[in-house]
């Protein structure tokens, strides 16, 4: 799909209930789910995580988990009982961890990119990895879609600010285009937040959801930009990081 | 239902879409088509229209129409063919109108009505009647879900910009709380765009997409606060204004 002007085209879909109205126009989906499940990648490829397996029901991963896999299961912010880790970036940056497959299975972030698969290149994207993705993104120069995986289906301000900060990023290289308002929301939202995030996001549910968890130390991570600077892709049912020299 | 600190919600919803995750816990349900038909109701019942019969389909506008009523029916922004008006708001100030029953059915907004009448008080919300039904609103006190139409099915700027001026509002009279992430965005993204609504829409694809249409002046009308300062309130199956006691 080109537009009019040849420019190729960077959209923000705000949940996954909504990704069935975007999903047919783009070649790769950026899957961003910042707290916490897609920071949690993020830390744990920068950490030298192997390759990590997204996967959509406990049940799948209790499967994984019999075979001697590290398995890691978060359902409404907590480590679901008798799994090694939930979605804490923290947990994924263990020794433990380095060189190994894990398989992760979240709330919102995994269901995300199992949906996204069908419809192009998932990669993951966070506020963690947000300028080597940025860049990256740029290079490809292909149709993207920043799909936000939200609060239990709907909206959530975190997302759409990492997604807004892509927005403004690839709109300033004059290569892209976008005709969505949700698009042009979330770079407004970014560029009201960008100075101050998690004080923006102090009105937030989905943070005082979090702060109720005794998360902090997380929050404070997950909304810290390039602190984790690799880029997650999947590559059929496994997630790998890009080899660094694709980077640069 | 109540919060825990016994204060009304009010949350915004972005788009009909996205109604079944919301629809469940509210009192009044205001449904918002700024671009036009809210804006276009409001002018009606402003210039003396008695009755205004919403209609999702064009079968059913044509049915009306049999009967000898005067009908309007827009899609993709034009008069479908055969009907007396679409949806801008000048048509529904003329002469003819005064004092009539007039059946409506559009892209968006009539299909809003209908989806929220199951769920809630319907009232008609647009700029044109920002303040008159803020002002009610806070009256009666009760859990108020701002439907915004979107533009097929997705999010719109114009409609959540004034979703959030009403939250805005009732954030602050200390009666209201809201929960939902959507709700502070939709605040967030008025406060950004109130001292310059037509300024801030210029990069909105709606917008775009009605200038291709020679529409400037009715989205001057359709973005001007308080131009048609009624309550339309849905009664059966009829728009009916409040009588203007009720608003002192």
């Amino acid at each position: 799909m080109q537009t009019e002007d040849s420019r190729k085209r960077v959209e923000v879909c705000f949940s996954p209930y909504l990704f069935p109205l975007y999903k047919d126009e783009f070649d790769i989906i950026v899957v961003i789910d910042v707290l916490r499940a897609t920071s949690a990648i993020c830390a744990a490829f920068h950490n030298g995580v192997k390759e990590l397996i997204p996967v959509s029901t406990i049940d799948e991963a209790k499967e994984y988990q019999k075979k001697g896999y590290l398995v890691g299961a978060e359902r409404q912010g907590k480590i679901v009982e008798g799994f090694d880790f939930g979605n804490s970036p923290y947990s994924y940056m263990k020794e433990q961890v380095k060189d190994q497959t894990v398989v992760l299975s979240t709330t919102n972030g995994t269901r995300s990119i199992n949906i996204a698969k069908e419809a192009g290149q998932v990669v993951i994207g966070s506020l963690s990895n947000l300028d080597v993705l940025k860049y990256w993104l740029e290079k490809q120069n292909k149709n993207v879609l920043c799909l936000c995986s939200g609060w239990q289906n709907k909206f959530n301000l975190e997302d759409t600010i990492c997604a807004g900060a892509i927005m403004d990023y690839l709109l300033s290289t004059g290569q892209y285009t976008s005709i969505e308002d949700s698009s042009i929301a979330a770079k407004y939202l970014f560029l009201s937040a960008k100075d101050n995030i998690l004080g923006y996001l102090k009105a937030s549910s989905h943070r005082r959801r979090l702060l109720n968890l005794n998360l902090s130390e997380d929050i404070k991570f997950c909304l810290t930009p390039n602190n984790a600077p690799v880029i997650p892709i999947l590559e059929g049912d496994k997630l790998v990081a890009l080899n660094e020299t694709v980077l640069k």
